[in-house]
């Protein structure tokens, strides 16, 4: 009999679970379970209006997902739970919980059950900016060095600027919250009992350092007294590495997910960067773009360089022994949900309806044979601030170079276009600070299924695009990790290098740039370039100020 | 018994009679004849194909319209012909047509039937590009004067480019016309049997200038020396005054539309211009705003300014006595329907036809509450180019401020909004450069329909806005000046003054700005006018670029 490992991956919108063969990699069976809350975003679940930017979700969803999709993924795969050795789990981050001592989610009391404060803060939750200002203005100011390795500015999605808000916006419910954690942390808890948290996410997500720890009391202390023992309190000093074993399944977590208890569980990590080693890449040079709604770029480094506008560089970070680099594109397949949503005329729909094709595969047949350049549009991708490298996010959305027979479809390749061009500038700055890349692994939605935009990507970047063996990527790896958690005496390995070894693949498929349109591109890329500074540098703020009136009326209304 | 005029106002695809009351500019009744053979833009009417950027009439059209809406009209408005006693025409210009001496158009002749340079070619004729910008490179240099008054350009659509093509490319029918003439003034040559040229469409568009002349031969010798002679062989320096009687109906001319052989007949006009005294502006400080496709701003000024990237200043152009100043947009409602055919969901156009509304009502009932700037969103209207002030049809349409919740009724309203900001461009320079702009009257289909664009128009620009009384302005006009010719002595009045006096009317109506929304436009404003100079004034020629990228392409392949 084999052996394998389950992965289980929590996405925005749905968790999966699947099922590894651990000698080979092959994905026995997978299946998925969409949250049934999805994202909170205008309102609470009870109809509770959300203020702009709050983004929640319930953690119901979650258990959800370990109760459904985990059995159902092994039922699929036809193999014994007595031969699962082991199960991790990645999510997205930073996605931010206040719980119990005893791991129960302050939502679940009926007494805070219609509180938004008390649920699940998603990642892409953007209501905590004023509080990241102020992190940024004093961490220029007296943690400059750690500041720098994220770019120079930390987000409004981490965790300091969200447990920030919590306190000063709900007290009550951040007082009695005895713990503030990862849902990633939060899922191996309930699997295992036991509070682990791993470092990838607070080493991206909570500014921790291998060797200088989080950021000082004194400095939490001067943000808002309140703060000062909030590390001690409600987070962690203890943090552990990815691949270690976080414990195993006990009776209660065998009784949630399906799983039998002692299995070995893994420590969580965040999605995109278990992708990493499930694209087989272990050391430095290739690049990893995770490409669904938005686009995680994950390297690994021999040093630490200090690369302007990165999410992050942390030590064993990815991979244990390599720092690992992270910069990202707040918004990319979003583009394109907006657009087709937004911005498609009914005779379009009509069309696909008629073929019966998707409306972004109609939109890419009418354009795909267009050259680089022929419709006149360029784009900025910033519908969704720009992550890397300006770090902003209240930039926006901008079209140029439309005339009246401008069509959608060039509306819509414009902003695929703009997507790559961020990439092509997030790799520019990489290399310019010193840490190469040479050549690009795709991975993601986006990557298995939209070869025009792979073509794009390759054609605007001038390199070469491999695509990861796995369409879920994450899943995969979040399995390796499991395999790793088991250990070689289990029937797993000893490191996630030899399990990378194993189990990781690329597909045979590879874009390669046509050297007419990169030139096109290059021109192109230089436009995007010239917009991008002018917009995103300071020189007209015309954006942020338009933003500013936005937000000035409607809180005003 | 009252004493009635007639006006007939050709537009591009219809000409249109009305039947008004001298005494009380009561509008009896009207009557429309739609163009036979249409615009001719991609073929001649007999499958001839067109070069790009052609767009051609049938004289014949025109005849038409004189043989069966007049008559129509004055059946309708009830009255006797022998009340009637002056009849005037307005005319899109430049459109120009070849003629024998006897006013017979070439096209009429068998032998050229069949010639597409024998037809006339209509104001949006494109095609005459190449020789509008050697009269551009010549005039800077040689006769820059005259060239500011029209905004330091010529356009294509004019006189002498149009004439200049028909020279070279079709010398044969060059040589045989008689003369090149407006197609107003043959109509009026077809009432009355006599060549008299309207100073309107001399000025604006063939560079006439009252105290000047024409360009001299030298400069046209320049030009090309086979047009040297070309304004005293085909074309006349008689220029004659809006206001004027150009004759009597004569048998021939009585026959060919219904009205008495006798009847005073004045000048022609262009259409936008004669709608100026049919809202009742015969003085200065009141600019007229003709809101279509495109608009017109017309204005009255005491002095001869140069005001740049105005259409033109003629003096006696509009009413006599004063310098008429014209400047335009040269897309309007073009950018709603473009928006509306390329940009608009199925489920919106859906949700229109249920609720039994147009999709513009339905945008606008979306948005009409929203405050301005509360989208985020702002527009450069240049979707067709820019006129005026920047005079550049090389300038593409940008939309700026977009994220993930962005609705196509806040991208709607932008549009809206950017041509009210073009609009206040122009008045602000009219003002900058010495011609005052007091308030605001607008005509046209946007003025008669669109309450919400119109009290934008007025937040934008801090102006009151009045809405032309009537709904055939151009035709009133034509109405008014005929009565002018007619004369006190007949029953009408001896100035346009007079006439607009008791025959022009504004509606009750009043757009009035709200202080509240005028401040917020400041802001919004101060935003547009820095990216209008940015992208228009060469900081960043970044659409001029993409525009030529864009035209390599598409001749490349």
């Amino acid at each position: 009999m084999g052996k394998y490992a389950v992965g289980i991956d929590f996405g925005t919108l749905s968790g999966r679970a699947l099922v590894v063969d651990v000698a080979t990699g092959r994905e026995l069976a997978s299946a998925e379970k969409v949250y049934t809350h999805a994202v909170m975003d205008d309102k609470l679940w009870d109809g509770t209006p959300l203020p702009p930017d709050w983004a929640l979700e319930h953690p119901k969803d979650y258990l959800e997902v370990l109760a459904e999709a985990v059995p159902a993924a092994v039922e699929k795969a036809g193999v014994s739970v007595d031969d699962i050795i082991g199960v991790s789990v990645d999510f997205t981050a930073c996605t931010l919980l206040p719980i119990l001592a005893d791991g129960t989610p302050l939502c679940f009391l009926p007494e805070f059950e219609h509180d938004k404060h008390a649920y699940v803060k998603l990642w892409k939750h953007h209501a905590a900016q004023p509080y990241a200002d102020k992190i940024n203005a004093l961490a220029i100011e007296k943690d400059p060095v750690r500041l720098a390795r994220y770019g120079g500015k930390v987000s409004s999605e981490w965790l300091f600027a969200k447990a920030w808000q919590l306190l000063d916006e709900a007290p009550e419910i951040y007082e009695r919250a005895d713990r503030l954690i990862e849902a990633g942390d939060w899922i191996i808890m309930m699997l295992t009992g036991k509070e682990c948290r791993n470092a990838c996410a607070a080493g991206y997500k909570a500014m921790w350092h291998k060797r200088e720890g989080y950021p000082s009391n004194e400095f939490l202390k001067e943000l808002d007294p309140r703060l000062e023992h909030l590390i001690d309190e409600k987070l962690s000093r203890d943090i552990y590495a990815l691949g270690l074993k976080s414990g195993d399944i006990t009776a209660r977590g065998a009784k949630l997910c399906g799983l039998k208890e002692g299995t070995a569980v893994g420590m969580a990590n965040i999605d995109a960067h278990v992708a990493v080693p499930a694209a087989g890449i272990v050391t430095p040079g290739r690049m990893l773009m995770i490409m669904g709604t938005s686009t995680c770029h994950m390297l690994l480094g021999d040093k630490e360089s200090v690369v302007p506008g990165m999410c992050g560089v942390v030590e064993d970070g990815i991979i244990g022994g390599y720092y690992g680099y992270e910069a990202g594109q707040s918004c990319v397949g979003d583009h394109f949900d907006w657009f087709v949503k937004n911005c498609i005329p009914e005779s379009y729909t009509a069309e696909a309806r008629e073929k019966g094709i998707s409306i972004h595969k109609l939109l890419r047949e009418k354009v795909s044979a267009q050259k680089p350049g022929e419709s006149g549009i360029l784009a900025l991708d910033w519908w969704n601030g720009n992550r890397s490298v300006l770090v902003d996010t209240d930039l926006s959305g901008m079209f140029i170079g439309m005339s009246l027979t401008t069509k959608p479809e060039e509306l819509y390749r414009a902003l695929i276009e703009a997507t790559a061009y961020g990439t092509k500038m997030i790799i520019d700055t990489f290399e310019e600070y010193g840490v190469p890349v040479t050549e690009l692994v795709a991975a993601g939605g986006i990557a298995e299924k939209d070869a025009m935009m792979m073509q794009i990507y390759a054609d605007v970047t001038g390199r070469e695009i491999r695509i990861s063996g796995s369409g879920q990527a994450c899943a995969l790896g979040s399995a390796m990790f499991g395999a790793v958690a088991a250990g070689a005496e289990r029937g797993g390995y000893d490191t996630i290098g030899e399990a990378a070894e194993h189990m990781a693949s690329l597909k045979d498929l590879v874009y390669r740039p046509d050297p007419e349109n990169h030139e096109l591109y290059k021109k192109l890329y230089a436009e995007y370039k010239l917009l991008h500074d002018y917009f995103g540098r300071g020189e007209n703020d015309v954006m942020k100020r338009l933003r500013a009136i936005r937000r000035e009326i409607k809180e005003g209304k």
